[in-house]
Parts: structure tokens; C-alpha cells; sequence
């Protein structure tokens, strides 16, 4: 899926975020990103999550950026390309939570 | 390796620092911490070496801070139990690194 990534509309944003509730919109430095902030039973579980977004990363070349430690994972996404909220995102997030 | 941890000297902290040179020493907050900070060539490559830390991390019950984007990781390692550099640290490296 190496489609050109367009900027996501305010409804589609919306759309996003109400379907998948562990995704938040956040705004640092003028730049607006997609963050997902979770608790996991372990790290074991935390990993097997980080495995299924490295598999999404690599099918759409789309990469975010990741924090754990132990059971506690954040995950901040944006489309560096277009320094916006795009498709890309879009297709990372329905991957990942599918 | 359920041992119970055990302050690490600064003779033990210089031989793993000399041993291992991507791990560097670093304290914040009063906290001292080893850090570990690599390019790989992509994405894949940093998620390999994810992998076995992973793997590391739950042999040992030790489990460190992880920060992605794309191909940079860095790693960040103290006992959280003594609030020191122990020899849990020293074994997670050892065998990461092995």
C-alpha cells in the first residue's frame, strides 16, 4: 500500500478516533500526531503488540514512534512526509487495532 | 536468574563500559542508568535486535526503557528495586550483546 499519503479530513479524524478509543489526537509544536497510550497485562503482552505493529510498519513502510517499559507502551504517529494526519496514518491505526 | 541483585562497582561498570562500547553512563536526577544508542540500517534490523532484548528481558525479569522511530533505538537500563546499577544490569547486557 504505497499510495501517496493525503492529509485526513476533520471527519475522518473523528471518525478514527471515535472507533478506536485508545487513540487520542494530541498537539505539540504546532504539529498534530495520533498517540496511543496502554497499560498491558506484562511486557510479554506488550510485546506481542509491538510485534503486530512491526509487521503493520513494514507492510505499509509507514513507522511510529515507541515507548515501553515493562507493561507500559505509547505509541505517537504522524506522516513525516506531509508533516500532517494522513492516510497513511490512517491505514497504520486500522491495521494495528484490527 | 532470580538472583537477588547487588550494586554493581565502578570497577565492574568500567570493564562492562569498555566491554561493551554502545552502552555509555549516565545519571539524571541522581540516578545513574546505562544508555544504549544505535542506528540500524531500517526498521527490521532495529525490531531483530528488539526481539532478542525481548527475549533477554524476560529470561532475566529484568526489563528496560525502549524508545523507537524507524531504525534509531535507544535503551536506557537501571534496577528499578535498589535504584542502582546492579548486577541485573550487567547480566541484561551481557547477554544482549552476546
Amino acid at each position: 500500500m504505497r499510495e501517496k499519503p493525503t492529509k485526513l479530513t476533520t471527519e475522518e479524524i473523528d471518525t478514527l478516533l471515535n472507533t478506536y478509543k485508545d487513540w487520542k489526537l494530541e498537539t505539540k509544536d504546532g504539529v498534530s500526531f495520533f498517540k496511543y497510550e496502554k497499560e498491558f497485562r506484562d511486557f510479554k503482552e506488550a510485546f506481542v503488540f509491538l510485534t503486530k505493529l512491526a509487521f503493520v510498519s513494514e507492510s505499509l513502510d509507514h513507522h511510529a514512534e515507541i515507548w515501553n517499559v515493562y507493561n507500559k507502551l505509547k505509541i505517537k504517529l504522524f506522516t513525516h512526509e506531509t508533516n500532517t494526519l494522513s492516510t497513511k496514518d490512517k491505514h497504520f491505526i486500522t491495521a494495528l487495532m484490527a
